[in-house]
């Protein structure tokens, strides 16, 4: 036992948040809020005070929060983040016997006691506090000691005692020699705010031909800019951009044997026209990239690039690097699959080669090289069939000198599995949205992801479709099902992305029994009809222009679920901090029919008096309503609309006579 | 990073038990299990191997233990503690790449793919663990794989390549270079049976004359030794048998200013007839409380001592070491207090002292000058006034060097700092049974102590009274209400104590508008009659019978609650693992009234079929009744017994038409 230890008598636990002991790192946006809470306490009776410290990225000094008691041992503390990096916080706490002094004397003098003894016990705190300040504050506090001692009328000394003027002065120059410091120090990486709010549209280049039969080009990418930025889309994410593998490439449909004009799978990347740090020819140039870019950027939108490490049997790793494979028996490569499937097309890379130190690097030297191109943004390919301990590695060496960069784990597996790789960075997760579908389901899931301490290291991105992804419910439910999983996926989730354009063209056509597109981009050029009737590029426009429009759109994690009388009406609210933004969502679950229902609106939590009618205004439909108290009827059909998206006004009744009723 | 780190794909995370990123042990008492769970996963789809390994007390050998696969990443390992002392466990997990070809080869045959290849991995593997192996393994192994690469029939290849003997040959060997080993190494706490199996009895020595007047003897105590272990008790608790200080002492009825003839609370401890090392005069000398602890081993009876580490104004402490003590500006010596309640007859130690070392050391003698003496229980007066760290290092001090030592913390305060005293060592705990009367109210509290980690580290010691603690549904409930909270103490938790002979005399006189008794015996002598009519010890008696002969009353933690369709019927069961011991305990909650209701038995759990009858014996009022199915009818007049205590007994129907329905 060291001296100051056994003196040392606060106790600081369960701390939140803190990830698996304090090994991973929350995450936060900036300008995002990071709320600290602890169970903190002492032996006794005595008054303790505690702060939350917290240093910016590339900071020494700790900057202090105040900590508040809640109740039943918790304090709570919090700060704002507000530059891109690594924030760090720990937290302190002492036996504070000037508070403890203060609340016994205010209870002596209730009780009529003598209190002579104690205003001596006063002054000497304020004379050893006055000791630890200077200046004026010194002068204050030794003026108040020698008032105290003179004899001063006792009624005066115990007001000047009890002001809060005499605590704030105390406060400043607490008595810490016996201060408990938490004995970790917790992390945040705080991203930029596209981290958090984000709009993916994916895009298969080489279809982009703009009608015409041909293979596409990043050029080409560039006359579909327009469309996309006016549907409100701010990354454009490009599955793989490099040369193609020629050996057992993959016809249509994924059938093993292709045609000389099949153009294979995009991610069995690799051939003698070069790697992950090439551009297929048939795309165009590093130039053509570059320029694709710069155009995106002039319209408010990132191009994203696939990070898919595995090779074709073609790829130049192969040859140069043999040792990165598994080799079998007999002395042919292993391609990768899951038995009894084969992936004869595909040859992963094996991380438990000796050399792996040398695979390690190169895989990096390939993000770096497309960062120095001017790409920030990735949406990895099948995260969860590499290492671990890569990942954490990965991430941590280009965000050290690139912390704006954005990871989006494609890991569509057990979710154990997927949270581990968010907490050990990944910026963004694809989640299990796509097979969430009943009100139950989605509540549940919801409220897994952001009730529970998941949020705080796991950032859900919304798809309804993606390349591989056709679920049942867009098959069946047409048009209206694809504008349902629309409002979902874009209300629920502040990340969310579409893979277009057969997303907006509804295309629903499947493998049989699967949930997989026929006639797969995946596998093949696809001409598409932009502009054919019944597509939804105004109705996604609109959607992502209240998102942008309407900050409790732009978090996942302030979602409340509220009550309607029926289970084929979803409804749930988001609104900011200081209620300035309310933002009501109704989904009509059934693409079918009519439904209707009695919805349960929080009045109370939102200042509105149960008898005060407010205006509620459907952003999407743009149809206004005068609501009054916690029920309402509502009523949505899904061949006009899948949903209202309410804006809520709370208003004075007599703003509202002249403004709002006419 | 590491090459070898690189390398190691597993991840082993959410572990359980552990306490504050095991920063404190879990507690077990010898024969108990330590089951623990993780979280383990390793990316793609190989299969993994887990270990639980455990290391006894004074012991550098790791033994195995398998881990099981549960569900969703989750795996699951156990092992009995055998000695006292303190046990080590971790986890080991590892890519299994010998599973993995197993369970691939089991689908390739399935899917009639070639298996030439296959075989000649599988060879590998097979030699490979040769190399690991040696003796009757190695050759064996060497044997197989020669089998496999000499071209052998495939189909007995592969039935070789599933058995049940392969799997465990080659678990024998397994490749473990880049196994992870948990990066925590956690402990238990193995107490003897008695830490988590005990009664309790409270008595005050010096009101033990046995029908006089006089101050009460340790002597006078051998005489009521035999009446103590008729009720079953196996520990003797004495409040302070120090010398009473004087200055200051309290009268009857804990008045300011005492009468000559007072003896003052036994917890104002010290006077020029010594301190804590030393007896009161009046209750005899150091013969003869080292003789009243062998009389009562004799009758299965430990002596605990209380440890109240404070000191009367007398104590020679206070003129030994005055740097122990707080002193005021007047000069004078600072009393205990909470205002406005002044505690003038004690003066707490000031552990803030800057030789807070020497304290701590004196102190730590303390305990030790008692533990030679023979004592090994010890029940600590307000621990939570005194600086965690301390306790946390004198537990450990102790248990060091004796492992037996109990320590029984007598913390009525706020939960969490009742649980940190429990985290850092204090054997068992007083509870908040005594305030928790209502069946919602012990539900909920019984789960808090027996449903969440709690459990893991706090062991219950439920007190219907102490001199401190008359509750109020004692004071109104008479004698009936007793008897009640006697089975609910001695039936929900497997450590209790009663302050006798109060209790079993139903002594319920309370100061008014208090939970206190009038009269106390803490300021003075009583002259209690043993034998007075409607005293509860041979009910007592029979209720520690019950618990002696029934193991599943052994433990606290295996409590089930159950439903009665009535809120004054509180029903609840326990057993133990193998079913031999199936208590179920049917409290009436309602002193005054007859109540009925219709419990519901979880006979699926039990292994009976709904049609079968099986007998349930009342242990306490020694009733038998046939019952069948879930739903059978009770009722219970509190003027006859206050619950039943059913001991299950499953049957055939044949056995029990012969031998119970007579």
């Amino acid at each position: 036992m060291k001296e100051i230890e056994g003196r040392i008598r606060v106790v600081i636990e369960s701390v939140a948040p803190e990830i698996d002991s304090g090994y991973f790192p929350v995450k936060r946006a900036v300008g995002e809020k990071v709320a600290v809470e602890a169970d903190i306490f002492a032996d006794g009776h005595d008054s303790i005070t505690a702060r939350l410290l917290y240093k910016k990225p590339h900071n020494e000094k700790w900057q202090e929060a105040p900590m508040i008691f809640i109740e039943n041992d918790r304090w709570r503390g919090e700060f704002i983040v507000e530059e891109v990096g690594i924030y760090t916080y720990t937290l302190m706490g002492w036996v504070d016997h000037f508070k403890t002094w203060q609340n016994d004397l205010k209870k002596r003098v209730s009780a009529g006691q003598d209190i002579g003894v104690d205003i001596l016990m006063g002054a000497e705190y304020i004379e050893e506090a006055s000791k630890r300040s200077s200046g004026e504050d010194r002068k204050r506090l030794q003026e108040i000691a020698h008032f105290f001692r003179a004899e001063s009328e006792k009624e005066e000394i115990v007001s000047i005692s009890l002001s809060r003027g005499l605590s704030e002065l105390m406060d400043r120059y607490p008595d810490r020699r016996f201060a408990k410091r938490y004995d970790k120090e917790l992390s945040v990486v705080v991203d930029r705010p596209k981290a958090l709010f984000s709009t993916w549209y994916e895009l298969f280049p080489r279809s982009c031909p703009y009608r015409s039969g041909n293979h596409g080009t990043l050029k080409d990418c560039e006359t579909v800019l327009p469309e996309i930025a006016r549907m409100g889309f701010d990354i454009l994410y490009l599955p793989p951009i490099h040369p193609v593998g020629k050996t057992n490439r993959k016809g249509r449909n994924n059938v093993p044997d292709s045609e000389p004009d099949d153009v294979g799978s995009p991610w069995a990347i690799g051939s003698e026209e070069g790697g992950h740090k090439s551009i297929h020819p048939a795309l165009g140039t590093m130039e053509d990239f570059q320029r694709l870019i710069e155009r995106a950027g002039d319209y408010g939108i990132e191009v994203a690039m696939d990070l898919a490490f595995q090779c074709s049997p073609d790829h130049p790793y192969v040859k140069e690097h043999p040792e990165w494979f598994k080799w079998r028996p007999d002395g042919t490569v292993q391609f990768a699959e899951n038995p009894p499937k084969k992936y004869e097309d595909i040859l992963p890379l094996n991380f438990e080669t000796e050399n792996c130190r040398d695979l390690w690097d190169e895989l990096r030297s390939v993000v770096l090289f497309w960062i120095e191109r001017g790409i920030r943004v990735f949406r990895v390919d099948n995260p969860h069939t590499k290492p671990f301990p890569f990942w954490g590695w990965l991430i941590k060496e280009i965000k050290r000198d690139y912390p704006d960069v954005i990871f989006l784990s494609e890991a569509f597996t057990r979710p154990k599995v997927m949270y581990h790789l968010a907490k050990l960075g990944f910026t963004q997760s694809y989640t299990y949205f796509a097979w969430r579908n009943t009100k139950w389901e989605l509540t549940q899931y919801i409220n897994e992801l952001a009730k529970t301490n998941v949020w705080e290291y796991f950032r859900p991105n919304f798809w309804p479709n993606t390349p591989d992804i056709l679920p049942e419910h867009l098959q069946y439910g047409g048009r209206n099902a694809f504008m349902m999983r629309l409002v979902l996926a874009a209300t629920l989730s502040s990340n969310y992305g579409i893979y277009g354009p057969a997303f907006e063209l509804c295309i629903n056509e499947a493998v049989q029994g699967k949930e997989e597109y026929l006639n797969s981009e995946k596998y093949e050029l696809k001409n598409w009809d932009w502009d054919r009737e019944g597509n939804l590029k105004d109705f996604i426009a609109r959607v992502n222009k209240i998102r942008r429009e309407n900050p409790a759109l732009q978090s996942t994690f302030n979602i409340e679920h509220y009550e309607v009388d029926n289970d084929n009406l979803f409804f749930y609210g988001k609104y900011t901090d200081d209620f300035s933004n309310i933002i009501l969502v109704i989904v009509n679950l059934d693409p079918f029919h009519v439904h209707s229902g009695r919805v349960k609106i929080p009045v109370h939590k939102f200042g509105i008096e149960p008898h005060q009618p407010y205006l509620v205004h459907d952003l999407l439909g743009d149809d206004k309503f005068i609501w009054q108290g916690e029920r309402n009827y509502v009523e949505i059909n899904p061949y006009i609309s899948p949903a209202y998206i309410l804006r809520l006004r709370k208003k004075l009744k007599r703003e509202m006579d002249f403004d709002y009723f006419m």
